[in-house]
């Protein structure tokens, strides 16, 4: 049987999504929690391998294994045993030859930015705090630039083994409601730390230290070193997996 | 000088507003915060002595020190040290006298329950959950039942060293909005654990194991063990403090 299950986290305890040499791993609890139900190890699945500190509200991951529990009981064991930060949302079968990942067609990723004088104690862990005023009409205009089928290489980090930085992004927006900023993003696929170097380049256009013009200018360098800093992980959330 | 704080924090960290003889305490927290700025000890009191776990939107706190600083630079100094879930988010001159504590004519706090089959990880450090169905109505009324000056003896755990377990409760409400229950309640003080018993007997009264026209004979019977279970610390919060 192959099994989808949309899973929800808050990312700041772990090493990320993937298994790791160290530390834990959300792919590593949810392996041993499915593993004496599936009596052996398993390997399990997930669409966007998110960074340590990166929070999920859409997960989606796929396992193969043989179970006699109906889904509700499976979600029900697996939430039993994970910790509170790591929930299973939803428990489905899906087609045979369903992988979360090479099954995706599009991802959604969301970066939540602070754009006030104090941060309360309650949200500090999900957002970016900025706390000086920012230009939120140029960074609308920077986003729109990254639509389309662009080479991404200037913002993508080292060691993202890939054998091309081209990537389809269909939707990019800035939403503003005072004093929270977001920057929403779609696209068939992303490069290592994409998402988190486009909203630091984005607080740069913000900041007034690069116009929202450059972004085309960046994007034909394939230059790192011409696009913002990667902004911090915990502002970041993988919103939801299209199939 | 006397200056009148207004601190937010997550108390899940930490062993409550109260400074002990081990682990780390809000209130030691900022007087360990002060002591470099007001050049020595100093002692900072709190309207709430809230416990371990128990969250703050607007705990009050004052203290008495001489300083060159203004306001503004105070708070950032202040903040600059702090953890990010402890914030001081406003600082003020009061009156010679003022003390966080007796000053104080009415607190206001609110116990939050999140009646749903799953928590968020987002969430589940600030609710109770509370997964089956709640005569929500039942609740409304017992919590009606609360109002006005009553001895809450029945209401109150051991070891709160006071001399009279009578209070007045000015407003006491349940509200409402799927999935998400809230009990908030003003008083001119506030025996230890006393909302969390009382919303441990709401939840009794909502789960159908008391009826909402008994709170009056618990009341009345000053027994704390016919009242409802201590419900746990994590969803409480100081939500304001009137003078």
């Amino acid at each position: 049987m192959t099994f989808k299950f949309t899973v929800q986290y808050d990312g700041g305890n772990y090493v990320g999504w993937q298994r790791q040499a160290a530390g834990i791993s959300i792919q590593g609890l949810i392996e041993d929690a499915l593993r004496p139900i599936a009596g052996g190890s398993i390997t399990v699945n997930g669409a966007g391998r998110t960074d340590a500190g990166v929070h999920a509200l859409e997960q989606v991951a796929s396992a193969r294994f043989e179970t006699s529990l109906d889904d509700a009981t499976l979600q029900r064991a697996l939430n039993a045993v994970l910790p509170p930060d790591v929930r299973i949302a939803r428990v489905e079968r899906a087609a045979d030859g369903f992988h979360a990942r090479f099954s995706a067609r599009a991802k959604t990723y969301e970066y939540r930015v602070l754009n006030a004088p104090l941060v309360s104690p309650f949200e500090h862990r999900y957002v970016w705090h900025v706390p000086h005023a920012l230009d939120v009409e140029a960074m609308r205009l920077a986003a729109r630039a990254f639509v389309g089928s662009h080479d991404f290489a200037a913002f993508q980090s080292a060691g993202g083994h890939v054998h091309t930085s081209v990537r389809a992004v269909s939707a990019a927006d800035v939403t503003w409601q005072p004093p929270r900023l977001a920057f929403r993003i779609t696209a068939d696929g992303f490069l290592r730390h994409m998402v988190r170097a486009m909203a630091g380049t984005l607080v740069e256009v913000g900041s007034g230290r690069l116009a929202a013009g450059q972004i085309a200018e960046i994007l034909d360098s394939k230059d790192r070193a011409r696009a913002g800093p990667t902004a911090p992980p915990h502002g970041l959330f993988l919103i939801s997996v299209d199939y």
